[in-house]
């Protein structure tokens, strides 16, 4: 029977006395707090459904979840957006330990941007228990806080061996989450890696789901990965654990976004072939291909040896990078043994090779490959030379004389997720807004973005604005001096800005005074929310002038909170003058579990002059080699006595990437760095030290146990 | 003309046309968000007048605000309660700095609990600029966040000279703000200090003010402050700044509360006579009366000698200190000089004298003094012995041949603040709510707690209690279990409580283990919020198990976010066995401002094995001399590998109590203690480590720059 329900109460009694063929329908309209248990026995002919009146018009927010229990169910139709879960599952496969869902399918279903706002705080968007389950047509969008998107959950028997199938699902973006726990999908866990889980993976679109070092964090055995798109995301599909994989027919566009990468090889028995990797610009871990060192007799949550590795027919076709043997070092010595990497076509982004060796090859037979420019001598045998490729652009290369992939890759973006919603758009966050124009007083500002809406242009006609409160800016905006004139900004309270939720800031031609702030430690012009503010910020500074951060000690001009993040922090032709505390304070994460405030801080052609503390302060602790970032790169800018003169320039604590070059400096010691994990890189050239030029500024710690 | 207003826009449009002696009356209900600007002109026979129409009934909440400016306005009746200022004051005496109110009075006006709800926000209740103004019959109580609850500000001067008067106020309890920031009045900023505010203090009653070291902190010249009754309130009346304050007729009964002071003397001119110094607790800086040593030369944010000070006619009754050359260190040596202290009656609490000299006492006349105890000896002339005079009780001492006060001092309650108000309970947060018996199962305390009433006492039948989700306490309860029987907790989120708001638990006889929390790091039993947690919470925990906080890193008992409180953590009667983290995680303030995360850590008679991080981390930064904690005190408990035996037992830095006592100690490193400020006290005795007897059980560091 058909039973529509429009409470949450009619829904329980619905479910409690359903019958196999009976179909749920909830009711068009916003269920909030919605804690819905959906158990229930139907049969493989008559299964019980939960479906909504209109597909898309049934919101489930605020604080809502679903769990799933008993077999043959099928969910359809429901929209997961504006809350998060309170439990540790927004979807979930099973009600508790003690009843599993199986045979079950949740389809045509959307969860977007449904992020706890305190991005620290864990939790998976659907987990996976049971077996036989499918995951179909589903619409995953924007989480941003820790934990996998999907994961498939083998910590019980009765959830392994599970044959679960992940098809055309639409993982939308996942912006980078700055700590390790940013995966989209992962199954399994160490623990039970070396047990199977046979879940199929195929035909799923993953559009820029750039959340760590890993896209997909594969734990368990004898999964097969088919048929998928990975757009504009960075990391890699990474074998992590578990032996007897297949990963064939996908397609790895990276379309030269930063760190994307294709499959990275570790264990037994993994297969790779008929893959088409293109436009790939990461390197080392992020490889368009890595084959990883293992430990010898690695403990189960280290690395294992590959062995019987079998890399054929695919396309390399514009990548930057294929590395083999990588992450060798005193621990992981095992080389790949009894593998093979045969018939490949291999295009270097650059006209050279893009094959490294980073130890022994010789437990890989390379035969019948082609390559656009000469491989290693050791492994140049097995690779013929066609000095005539180059990266293929827009098309996509054929296979030539057996070598490279064939057929069809991938899936097309509209074959995966749900017609009815709108997938994420490609624009700036920046563009697309309403130009409004603004005259100087008293909380002018406060007053316009209380109203702001995403992508609004603000222009200050020049003249004073004081503002008496704090504004909160929870949209991307841009506020700009109308062009030639200035407009001097000052504030009486602890912030003038507090970027939440969706904020970011473009600011340009302004000058922001503090000496209106309260006399009070820890001010800063512009600040974040570690509870209120799980959006990754931009903030973009140009031609913008501060002074007077002196009122007390430790006014900054940015200071992220703790669990607050800046996908980017740009600074371009600006002066900062008479600050009290650090300019960029991004240290609030001390807890070493390897989260940090900031991916991108870019400084160029700015002068800093009678600064109190160090220009930037940047901390990721921990050693896990999860991220991407931090990056800090500084150029072509001066500074004058910087923290006081008598401590660090910068303070940069497990940095991943920087770089120093083309600064003049006067009366500043030398950079903090301190190396805790990773491939750390920093260079410095063509910077002038207290008249003299002098390349290296930087006293480096390394603390890396390599 | 009288003119009643429903709408904020109606209020506006009645400001605008208000004329001499018009009264406009704000309707009865609440008024969310209202940003109320009294700007008129009034003259002394009619003033302006802004009232409720009935007092008590107007209640503005959200983010409401009040701003005057103009001459001879009359604010009356009026409640701010649930919110906060989005300004940095709630009441404001102007506008901006161009247009300030001058000859106005703000009666029977109740601001309650009106705080940001992050504690570090710095704000003003009350902001009293301009001249002539009167602030009386007010009830203030609760400020919980930074910034003075009442401020005379100099800025300018049109506020300089001012004469206002502050009268029969009551001002509730302030309670430990954790910093320096937390007075309850302050007249005057050190940059101004040498100018006359002359503003009246009379006939105030402060009730357990108790933020920080200074209840006021008078910064300012030519103030009266007289007639005011201090209520166990921790601190003292510091004449900061400034010169000729007049000192007299004031009360201050300490109850036996810690760190009850008196008056503390600095600068020219002070005059202390007449006052009543009862039962008051306080030694050093916060003694029943303190005379500082100066800074030769001082600068002006620093200490000025005390010139020409006049003790007279005071009656010291029950106090446990009268400090004489306080703060006696290599920068402060300029002793007093020109001074007399006459005709005092002391008694000390204990039978001993309260007198301690620092330093020379030769600039100070003695004489007519009389004494129940004989005096140091250098000054023993200026007084006579009464040495059958004991501490008074319940009573007062009259003067005794012309040492001591007499007449009336202080000011009772009820002559304070309104009428239709209620002032603070001394009832314990603990009692007074419901009786209500619980069952075994999931997500039972979750759903119990929902409704939780200030109070109430939660019993727990034997059995488990599973949680999958996080539970917000915002009130004080007690969970226990049936007396004999124990109930286990187990919780699958990364914490099991949050406490935010008014939030406190008192847990008794639970077992809690972490076998079933998430897979990350980071988790704890209990944590704070910073944002929604401005309280002052408490925490207690007998006969308490905790076991199995393992799954990951950083596992803690108990973890507070930076920006919340605790007055008190009490552990008594409890095992703790293998935490992976630190159980007592107090270290989030690590920005060096004075800022920290409990007052007191009280731990006795527990036990403690295979914790992976040290038992306590606490954390107080900056070199401010503002606050009487951290305390740390531990007692008749034992350890068994901590910190994995290779790190400190505990890690105390800028505590300025602790003791540690009567414990076991097996495979641990000693506690790491920092002294960094202030006189910091810490004793150790009668521990066995590791099978020796041993009484120094930690490494000391003194970063003071003594
Ligand atoms: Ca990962
Ligand atoms: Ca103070």
């Amino acid at each position: 029977a058909m039973i529509r329900v429009a409470t949450q109460d009619a829904f329980s009694e619905a479910v409690a006395s359903a019958k196999p063929g009976d179909q749920i329908v909830l009711a068009d309209g916003t269920w909030q707090d919605f804690d819905a248990l959906f158990q229930a026995e139907g049969t493989q002919e008559h299964p019980v459904q939960l479906t909504a009146e209109t597909p898309g018009k049934v919101i489930l927010s605020g604080q809502s979840s679903l769990r799933l229990a008993g077999n043959h169910l099928l969910v359809s139709g429901l929209v997961f957006k504006d809350g998060y879960t309170p439990r540790s599952e927004v979807i979930s496969f099973r009600r508790d330990s003690e009843a599993l869902a199986n045979n079950t399918r949740v389809t045509n279903v959307v969860i977007d941007g449904y992020s706890n706002p305190d991005r620290t705080q864990r939790d998976l968007w659907v987990g996976l228990y049971g077996r036989n389950n499918t995951f179909d047509f589903n619409h995953l969008s924007g989480k941003l806080n820790a934990g996998p998107t999907l994961a498939v959950r083998l910590d019980t028997a009765a959830s392994q061996e599970n044959r679960h199938r992940i098809r055309h699902n639409y993982f939308g973006p996942r912006p980078v989450f700055g700590s390790n726990g940013g995966e989209t999908l992962r199954i399994g866990t160490s623990h039970y890696s070396l047990t199977d889980s046979l879940t199929i993976v195929e035909n799923n679109f993953f559009d820029r789901c750039s959340g760590e070092v890993e896209i997909i964090s594969n734990k368990s055995g004898g999964n097969i990965f088919r048929g998928n798109t990975f757009y504009a995301s960075r990391g890699t599909l990474t074998l992590r654990h578990g032996n007897g994989t297949l990963v064939e027919n996908n397609l790895f566009d990276g379309a030269g976004a930063p760190y994307t990468g294709g499959v990275r090889v570790i264990n037994a028995r993994q297969t790779i072939r008929n893959n088409y990797f293109k436009d790939l610009t990461g390197n080392r871990f992020s490889g368009a291909l890595v084959i990883m060192n293992g430990v010898p007799d690695s403990p189960i949550n280290r690395y294992h040896q590959v062995v019987g590795a079998v890399i054929e027919n695919n396309t390399f076709d514009g990548v930057a990078a294929i590395e083999l043997g990588e992450g060798s070092d005193a621990e992981r010595t095992a080389t790949p043994v009894n593998s093979v990497f045969s018939r490949n076509l291999v295009v270097g982004a650059d006209g050279g090779s893009p094959i490294n060796l980073y130890d022994d090859m010789g437990g890989v037979a390379f035969s019948g490959n082609l390559s656009s420019a000469a491989p290693p001598a050791v492994i140049a045998g097995g690779f013929d030379l066609r000095q005539n490729l180059t990266p293929s652009g827009g098309a996509f290369l054929a296979m030539i004389d057996g070598a490279g992939a064939s057929g069809t890759y991938g899936v097309a973006k509209d074959q995966t997720g749900v017609s009815w919603y709108p997938k994420a758009s490609e624009a700036s966050p920046f563009e697309g807004g309403r130009d409004i124009q603004l005259q100087p007083g008293t909380d002018v500002l406060f007053t316009a973005l209380k109203t702001a809406e995403p992508g609004d242009h603000y222009t200050l006609a020049p003249g004073s604005y004081r503002e008496s409160k704090i504004i909160q800016v929870d949209t991307p905006v841009t506020i700009a001096s109308r062009g030639g004139d200035v407009a001097v900004l000052s504030f009486e309270r602890s912030h003038l800005f507090v970027l939440t939720g969706n904020g970011s800031l473009a600011l340009g031609g302004l000058v922001v005074s503090g000496d209106a702030a309260p006399d009070g430690s820890g001010n800063s012009f512009i600040s974040t929310s570690s509870i209120r503010g799980s959006g990754n910020h931009i903030l973009s500074l140009s031609h913008i002038r501060v002074q007077d951060f002196d009122v007390n000690r430790g006014f900054s001009v940015v200071s992220a909170a703790k669990g607050s993040f800046f996908d980017r922090i740009d600074v371009e032709n600006s002066d900062f003058e008479n600050i009290s505390g650090a300019v960029f304070k991004l240290d609030e994460e001390t807890d070493d579990y390897g989260i940090y405030n900031a991916e991108f801080l870019s400084i160029r052609d700015s002068h800093f002059k009678m600064i109190g503390g160090p220009i930037a302060a940047v901390y990721r602790g921990g050693r896990d080699e999860s991220t991407f970032g931090p990056h800090v790169d500084v150029t072509g800018s001066s500074f004058e006595t910087v923290a006081n003169g008598d401590q660090p320039l910068m303070e940069l604590y497990g940095i991943q990437k920087g770089s120093f070059t083309g600064n003049t400096v006067v009366g500043a010691k030398p950079i903090a760095l301190t190396f805790t994990t990773g491939l750390p890189v920093f260079t410095s050239s063509g910077n002038t030290i207290d008249g003299a030029t002098q390349d290296a500024f930087a006293d480096i710690a390394d603390e890396r146990n390599r």
